[in-house]
């Protein structure tokens, strides 16, 4: 494929792909700060979604939220549970604390509602599966809400490398660093374990993981990892990680995260014909600054950046009502989830884990 | 320190601490195209050594580079071995295949000369010991010839990180490819394990590997690495390798080569407080563009390349003329021969290897 074509309508819906009619309504269960600052703002600028509940613990805290929002109702996680307001929605956007995920996706499923849960989906594999076994008894779609596979730069780099622009890719470099206690305190429930199910390696190394899962299209067969931590409020989960995966291939992602580093993040693949880097991946808000080169060919693309939240609000809301099943499904959770344990596997043994 | 101050006069000599007379006189051992492109133009342009002699395997063909760099005397090993003009030089550079290193210092440091011998020191620790031993006993100097080194903008970094400039840094990635065959035969020494030791991880690795140890001041206490092979020529040697550091404050080095891929080079560390990132450090021409983050604050700095060969040369001349012992000393080279040694042990075992 010509690079020039790549980088034509850069920021264009290739998922996008017939006309629909109608939105999607959706309830927003965990109205912290992503869901405030970025989810109802995304819904709010999307062509296929609309927020119509807010489901928190402090619900007379979070009216105001509602209002700015136009959002009718707000309810607590028990009247949610009782199916309070059922009728005016179609699905959730689970963006709970992670161990809470999976009583939230079943009480939508079991109510025949579509749902967008955060990454990761569950704390373990073994509960991940019963989110995903509940989605699919009761046939309702289920997305994980891998926001990088809606992002533009994501998309065209996975075009340029399907393309055979960089050759065959043998080595990728992928990292996310994000200072967690400058935007939370020590008391967050992502330093604890029980409701996380890890640290960086849970909430910042899965963007590299599954980012390089998907634009490689395909899935490790070995990691190798290591994490450290300090202390207080470090203590019981990884503040650190650095991993390296194995393709099928031979080809390898060497991948780190923390959250206590430098906020920043990168992305790089190299080819046996070419390199493709995108600047800050992962931070939320990609600068749309990449550079490819294929053979002899330098291009450095630089644009503005998109709302990949919105974009990712309008993908699943689009195959809810076109009736297609999402890329970042249950599977694309339950892969990153069986990764995140032999990571955790490999730093307590030293070794290589088998993922095959 | 400040980052300004960094940046002001980049190139600068900071280990030109005092003023020194003469120069010295080098016998360049092996003459093949490192030694032609880089090696005799950078002593030509060097204040501290010049070329009086060359040793190679086909004096009749190396005249007339010696010719053009005005170099006196060639003869092949057998002479040089024999001491042939042995009163013409003070020093010797040693950059035959690695297998041949030891006989080449050796023989050097028996008669009294200065080595500056290219990595690896040699094959193995066993081998690159008797380097060491030999030089030692002899009282002669012994820098492994690590251009970067040399090369201001990593000098510029590790002062950086001395500086506390970007906090305590957690995490490195760095890389190296260069595509063999694109300018070698497959029939070069430098994919037969008995006279390379090794592939990637011993040609290229060893920069990322040891620029590393350089700009943190420290040794790695573990490693993991997998390396990949496919067919001919490259059955005998890891054709790609990408290993783990761990350091003794649980920073982690993410770091890949490949003899078959895309030419390039990534260095960045990011630490507690900040980012540095070099482009294209390792690639033999580096083109000083460096991107610093501390804090809020960001620094791009993009300079002219200096010749990092010719920078090499002359503090190898210094060291020699000015009794100073260089940095990038044998037990330097040796102890990278231990890291590439673990490096194979761990893609053997898949587990870690203690290097402690």
């Amino acid at each position: 494929m010509a690079l020039e074509s790549a980088f034509a309508n850069f920021t264009r819906r290739d998922w996008e792909r017939e006309s629909v009619d109608g939105t999607v309504r959706v309830a927003i269960i965990g109205v912290g700060g992503f869901a405030r600052q970025r989810a109802l703002p995304g819904i709010a600028d999307s062509r296929y979604c609309e927020a119509s509940l807010l489901v928190t613990r402090s619900p007379d805290r979070t009216r105001s939220t509602a209002e700015s929002f136009g959002v009718d109702h707000v309810v607590d996680h028990d009247a949610y549970l009782a199916g309070d307001h059922a009728g005016a929605y179609d699905a959730v956007y689970v963006a709970t604390p992670n161990a809470l995920h999976g009583g939230c996706v079943i009480a939508a499923a079991e109510r025949g509602k579509h749902v967008l849960c955060e990454k990761p989906l569950e704390i373990t594999v073994d509960r991940a599966r019963n989110v995903v076994d509940a989605c699919d008894d009761a046939g309702v779609t289920l997305m994980t809400a891998y926001r990088l596979q809606a992002e533009p730069a994501v998309r065209r780099t996975r075009e340029l490398v399907r393309g055979g622009v960089v050759g065959d890719v043998v080595q990728v470099h992928g990292g996310f660093s994000n200072p967690l206690l400058e935007h939370a305190s020590a008391g967050t429930w992502r330093l604890d374990p029980d409701l996380a199910g890890g640290g960086a390696m849970v909430d910042l190394g899965i963007y590299p993981l599954n980012t390089t899962r998907f634009v490689l299209d395909c899935d490790p067969v070995g990691v190798y990892a290591t994490t450290h931590s300090s202390d207080d409020p470090f203590a019981d989960v990884d503040q650190h990680v650095a991993f390296q995966l194995e393709f099928p291939n031979g080809a390898t992602a060497s991948c780190t995260a923390s959250f206590d580093a430098h906020a920043g993040s990168r992305l790089q693949l190299v080819g046996t014909d070419g390199m493709i880097s995108i600047a800050s991946p992962f931070g939320g808000i990609v600068p749309h600054e990449m550079v490819v080169e294929s053979g002899d060919v330098r291009m450095e693309y630089t644009g503005p950046p998109v709302d990949e939240v919105r974009e990712e609000f309008d993908y699943f809301g689009y195959c809810v009502l076109s009736g297609t099943d999402p890329e970042p499904d249950g599977r694309d959770g339950l892969e990153d989830l069986s990764v995140i344990e032999a990571v955790y596997e490999s730093a307590r043994a030293g070794r290589r884990i088998d993922l095959e």
